[in-house]
């Protein structure tokens, strides 16, 4: 499934001029990435049936969305890579970026356009729907940068908007594709949504107690940033005394040595239980979505290849 | 029909949460504007139908897209005002202003979804295509900036796709909805993108030889800001010897008294003839547009509102 993914993408045609507006498509979406949402729809298909090749081109639109989610946040967050290369913005500028990633949001509905006329209409309102959530979701998080008062239950719902809705969607576009019934579709938006919150908790987690080596990404990142993510928000609540003050000082810290921020915001997170406060926590949304898929009234071994996709994901290390 | 649109605009259902995300957008669909675009789409449905209410709604995606690439475009432009008021990346902040756009667009495709299923994918490959075009259009706009070698016909393709194309679809979107054969809308797509082609040549005179007076923005403005217009690419073809020489002067004198700068430069203008060569050339398109809606298969009585609206919009002063 993934080689027909990436086959179709790098073939898709997005149009040839200007140069700067659709020269930036192609320069993100060959980047790479896990095409997670892309195969959660096929893999969410091809539960219900054997026929999810027609499926490829359209499972290709929740891939396109979610780069041009993520051309137009590097812009707001001022990112200067983005899968180790130099982001859209950087590259070329920020005018080509909003532009480019205005045409990449079309090429998504493109791509929809192709599905049966039947179902069109259904999955139209609710990839809108999606769509604006996730937008809604990075409007929250931009606010939390200047807010103090960052509870658990608002973080959870800015993530299940920004990150976790959109593999609901893909998902249930998958269900919907091949004809699952309704009560299987919300089986299936339910699973991804929870399985969502879960990959967001996870990425929490990872980026301070991953192993650098398999990461990727710099560990610590987030503490270096003051990223208000679950961990840090935990621990706002819990810390108290001494070690409250010694948070905060470091989340004041204007010039300060990044490993040594790093170390000391990670023993108070050690000393506060938040890893295993956060593992918990995540393993409740993971539990949650597995518990959808398993209600979904196909034979355990038309699920196995999503379920198996889904554990490798909530055991990978990066 | 205006009524209609504009009691109907001012209570679509945006989203609420967060406000940053959806007051932009309430904002600036209350700046008001000829609302053409969509009374365009409404007039056009009523060459076929009595019953053109149904169709406000769907009709109000066009607006709403308009709108969103005002939000976006100005930005890029740095624009400090739109229809007299602060625009939202200057009332907001930038990032408001992208992400607020984005919803935006995605509001235009939720506004579509509600049309009959039959016709929805008609509609949305078609709108999808001229989207991305108006962004083909704007990326061309911002590359002219910096370019020395515009021809007219490079000009007149920009102007078609930035502008134009999105009058096509509007008229053509109103026959669909109205039921009208393949014919009458590729009439009435042709007729919007050269009536669309004439009214932005009638922007580029009024902005040099409108009337301060009834015009509502700075008559010289494009004159100032270099803008790369019908009139100065005439103008760069046409003047020689001591005209093309001051045109240069103009065009790179860095302090300038701006009045006396439109005073020369309209001076050239009009030693060249330009306003004539602008006047006969918008007058071929208003020509070829109503050739267009005069050819399409409905009793003339019919097509009367929008052709007087058209003409209307033909001897505007502002």
């Amino acid at each position: 499934m993934l080689a027909a993914l990436n086959s179709q993408i790098s073939t898709l045609p997005y149009g040839q001029r200007p140069p700067e507006l659709y020269d930036p498509i192609r320069y993100l979406m060959q980047l790479g990435g896990k095409r997670m949402r892309p195969l959660f729809t096929l893999l969410s298909s091809s539960m219900f049936t054997d026929h999810w090749q027609p499926f490829v081109r359209p499972a290709i639109a929740v891939e396109v969305f979610h780069n041009f989610t993520l051309m137009h946040d590097d812009i707001m967050d001022a990112a200067p890579l983005r899968r180790g290369q130099p982001t859209v913005h950087v590259k070329w500028n920020p005018n080509v970026a909003i532009l480019s990633g205005d045409v990449m949001l079309v090429c998504a509905y493109q791509l929809l356009a192709d599905i049966a006329p039947g179902q069109l209409t259904t999955v139209l309102k609710k990839f809108n729907r999606c769509a604006a959530e996730v937008c809604e979701g990075q409007q929250l998080d931009m606010n939390f940068e200047t807010r103090t008062d960052v509870s658990e239950a608002d973080y959870l719902d800015m993530i299940r908007l920004k990150t976790a809705v959109l593999l609901g969607f893909s998902l249930e576009f998958g269900g919907i594709l091949a004809g699952a019934d309704e009560k299987n579709t919300r089986l299936l938006y339910e699973a991804g949504e929870s399985i969502g919150i879960g990959f967001q908790l996870k990425d929490d987690l990872l980026d301070v107690f991953g192993d650098q080596a398999k990461f990727g990404k710099q560990v610590g990142g987030d503490i270096i940033a003051n990223k208000k993510t679950f961990l840090l928000i935990e621990a706002l609540q819990l810390a108290g005394g001494e070690e409250g003050r010694q948070l905060d000082k470091w989340l004041q810290a204007k010039n300060f040595d990044p490993q040594e921020k790093v170390r000391a915001v990670t023993d108070i997170y050690n000393s506060l239980g938040i890893h295993e406060i956060t593992e918990a926590k995540m393993n409740e949304y993971f539990a949650l979505g597995l518990t959808c898929l398993s209600q979904i009234s196909v034979p355990a071994e038309r699920k196995a290849p999503l379920v198996e996709f889904v554990e490798k994901l909530i055991y990978r290390e990066n």
